[in-house]
């Protein structure tokens, strides 16, 4: 069993969408991210996150039935825990947020627990470039790769602190406008070179519906999304794929461009689930032969042989 | 030798982007069609349009040295040549029309020339849609394959004429917003349903710096287009797309879903040449070892062993 660390938030959504619209629902990107892993079973996750005595346990349960271990998970007595409200657009690629309540998430210290210190692969979900720090700092042994997902909040209330934490990681997860606005580069190809040089050996540009690129010195490999006849909520799209990502890379010996490669797939096939759904309903019931099949769809998707 | 009938646009065009603009240059969409088609040396292309006496007859010769039959360019006496200018926002996707004079396709006519009467492939550039029923009209026996380009303003000012040359046809190609105006569906998995049961039985998605989407039935393939660090000019980038795909069609025997599939790839990496220079440029100029390193490129971008 190879340990995966996922830093991130536990969260209440409510999401409207053209095609309807939900109360107050599980979310946070530490949700997704760990739903997304809990499908590679030779993965054990931990996750770090903090939440308000608001939280109902029956939240708790769910994690632990998927095998994410919840003991980095800090109660806040007396707190509420963090809620995002936001409103998608026809083109669901925008969205507005219309309530960002942070609560608990506003003075979140991060404590690694100890069985995690010593963690092969961690991700360090969307949150404040010092928070995402902190859980490196308390890393007892070197991992053998660090993942950093982040968004344009932080480069434009903390960029020099974000900058800071970029030459710690191995891979960049972003997309294709937070790579533009990091990099001051139109091109992504550009981008991705320049981003390379804030650190991470490898960038993944995701560009939601469009699909995503990965970067890594002179080699580039883009992954499809699927195309879907239903997308009813995008909303935890990125960091299903961010658990995608590296809960196949957590089953991996070699981390090769190959293996990379492999990790992209699997970020885009678990976030086609996602999307088909409000909020995690959708990739925390997946079935093993719905994702192996859809696996199937996605190299009939741009397999030719010229 | 195959032949491959295209019926389109020869013009100017004066062109803005971010990185530059240009006086009068040669444009059209038969004209990329016809560059981009010539790089299949078993092809026998022929081209239909109009222009005024005021073409320069180095535009002319340009095309004959691509070995492009231009029996079929009708010259108007006292006519002017068909002038686009358009500019191009930072986001190359999206362009404003700045002047359109249609003079000499006003009252185009197209003349199919009797030797082209007979050809296995047909490519309706970018046209009227009577306009292309027209030249459909003169063919005395059936292709193998109509391929059909349009655009929103045909969907706006002549839609029935629209559907009716659309029956007609075996491939429409045309971009993910004109797919979902001719469809009234947002997604496009749905909205190639609907196109099909319009008439062509491959509905070709094409999504610019997005790459292309191909519906046929059930079945469904994706080409990335080919991340660059410079684009330059957009324009023609679509009938670029169009000229490689019959053209590389054009040199099959059986038009199966895996030829169709190669075709998408090869309309992609012709394309991703047109848009490095302002106008026909790269297209006109590029070698046949560019074009193979290129396909290389296109096979490692998308290819992973799952």
């Amino acid at each position: 069993m190879s340990k995966l660390l996922i830093v991130g938030t536990v969260a209440f959504d409510a999401i409207e969408t053209p095609f309807g619209k939900t109360d107050k629902i599980l979310g946070g990107a530490g949700t997704y991210i760990g739903l997304s892993a809990s499908n590679f079973n030779q993965v054990d996750a931990g996750l770090v996150s903090v939440v308000g005595n608001d939280f109902p346990q029956e939240y708790l349960d769910l994690l632990h039935e998927k095998n994410i271990n919840t003991k980095g998970i800090e109660v806040v007595k007396d707190g509420k825990t963090f809620f995002w409200s936001g409103k998608y657009h026809t083109n669901m690629n925008k969205r507005d947020t219309l309530i960002t309540e942070l609560n608990v998430l506003e003075h979140f210290n991060p404590v690694v627990p100890k069985d995690y210190k010593d963690a092969e692969i961690v991700m360090l979900g969307n949150l404040h470039p010092l928070v995402q720090n902190a859980a490196l700092e308390q890393l007892t042994k070197k991992p053998k790769l660090v993942v950093l997902d982040t968004m344009d909040f932080w480069m434009n209330i903390a960029l020099d602190d974000l900058r800071m934490v970029l030459k710690k990681v191995d891979v960049i997860t972003i997309n294709d406008e937070e790579a533009q606005q990091l990099s001051g580069e139109y091109s992504l190809v550009k981008a991705a070179k320049i981003i390379h040089e804030m650190g991470p050996k490898y960038v993944v540009i995701k560009k939601g519906e469009h699909g995503a690129l990965l970067f890594h010195k002179e080699q580039m490999f883009f992954a499809p999304a699927l195309p879907l006849a239903d997308v009813f909520d995008p909303t935890g799209a990125g960091d299903t794929f961010a658990g995608g990502f590296t809960g196949y890379l957590a089953q991996q010996e070699e981390l090769t461009f190959e293996a990379m490669k492999n990790a992209v797939i699997w970020g885009s096939n678990l976030a086609s689930f996602t999307v088909e759904e409000f909020g995690v309903k959708r990739i925390a019931e997946v079935t093993t032969k719905e994702v192996e099949d859809r696996l199937e769809k996605f190299k009939n998707l741009t397999n030719f042989s010229l």
